[in-house]
């Protein structure tokens, strides 16, 4: 929700990569999220949702069930990741899931959320359907693990160096802003 | 590292409550620190320590082995949660082990360290030698788990409210002095 606004307050630009977090957690034994078969873990993370949403405004509502089934979201963002409405696609789902509770596997949901942010729904969504869409996102799983990626959202520098979750954005635009 | 002083300026008392990680680990069946068993967030982790401590002015050094065997030093901490030194004798044995990347088992070394505090060493680790000081430690790890705690540092304001890590001291403590 932030990384758009900071970034352009530092004069740091971003490149998204959307990425899949299942097959990577998959990878190491875990069907689901670690919250889910963590109970104590489970509940202080949605305390600490809550109480980090009031301070930055937003509301907060965890989707049932948690997580939601993204792999639609995941290919769209992933085809439209150098397109000018990537970033409003993305906070508009994640709004949608974690603001609002909504199912955000439902196509009909993500079409509204396209045109809502200037994006061709009917096309980008045949594309999202295509095979090559398919393997873009494998592709993209592949090199967030590659670059040591274990949760999300994580920052990467241009030297590599990786910065993980929302309490690390501001450390990593400086980082980046620094050696610019 | 930075309680006492943050707490200090905000006016906000510190009760301290020593337990051990451990059991609670090995209830959600990990019998080692989760840094251990998954490589790429254990990586990420001392990356992140190294630059939180390069903010702080603290050094860093991972111990080998990682995590070490804190069990008499959290008996000496146990014994003495009510004691004037408490506070400085767990700066000293975080910053032995991750600092220096000491043996904290090393009972000489935590003789030297209470000395260092002003703690009368003999009698205190006779203390935490006792039977005694295993059930005190028990009955600790007990309370911890049935406040929720699943990790360390963490945080409970005097209406239950659970805050975990360094990253949420400053909140932690801004939400206390807000209700006092």
């Amino acid at each position: 929700m932030r990384i758009e606004a900071v970034s352009r307050d530092l004069g740091v630009s971003i490149v998204w990569r959307p990425f899949l977090l299942g097959p990577i957690f998959k990878k190491q034994g875990w069907s689901t999220s670690p919250f889910n078969f963590y109970p104590a873990k489970g509940r202080y993370m949605v305390r600490d949702m809550e109480r980090q949403c009031e301070r930055y405004g937003l509301p907060f509502t965890l989707p049932e069930p948690f997580p939601q089934q993204s792999l639609l979201a995941a290919r769209i963002a992933c085809r439209g990741r150098n397109e000018a409405w990537v970033g409003a696609f993305t906070r508009a789902v994640f709004m949608a899931e974690f603001g609002q509770g909504l199912d955000i596997s439902d196509e009909g949901l993500l079409a509204a959320i396209l045109l809502e942010v200037g994006a061709p729904a009917k096309q980008v969504l045949a594309e999202a359907h295509a095979p090559a869409a398919k393997d873009d996102l494998r592709a993209a799983v592949a090199e967030a693990e590659e670059r040591g990626i274990f949760g999300a959202p994580s920052f990467v520098a241009p030297n590599g160096e990786l910065f993980w979750g929302d309490d690390r954005l501001e450390i990593a635009l400086e980082a980046v802003s620094e050696t610019v």
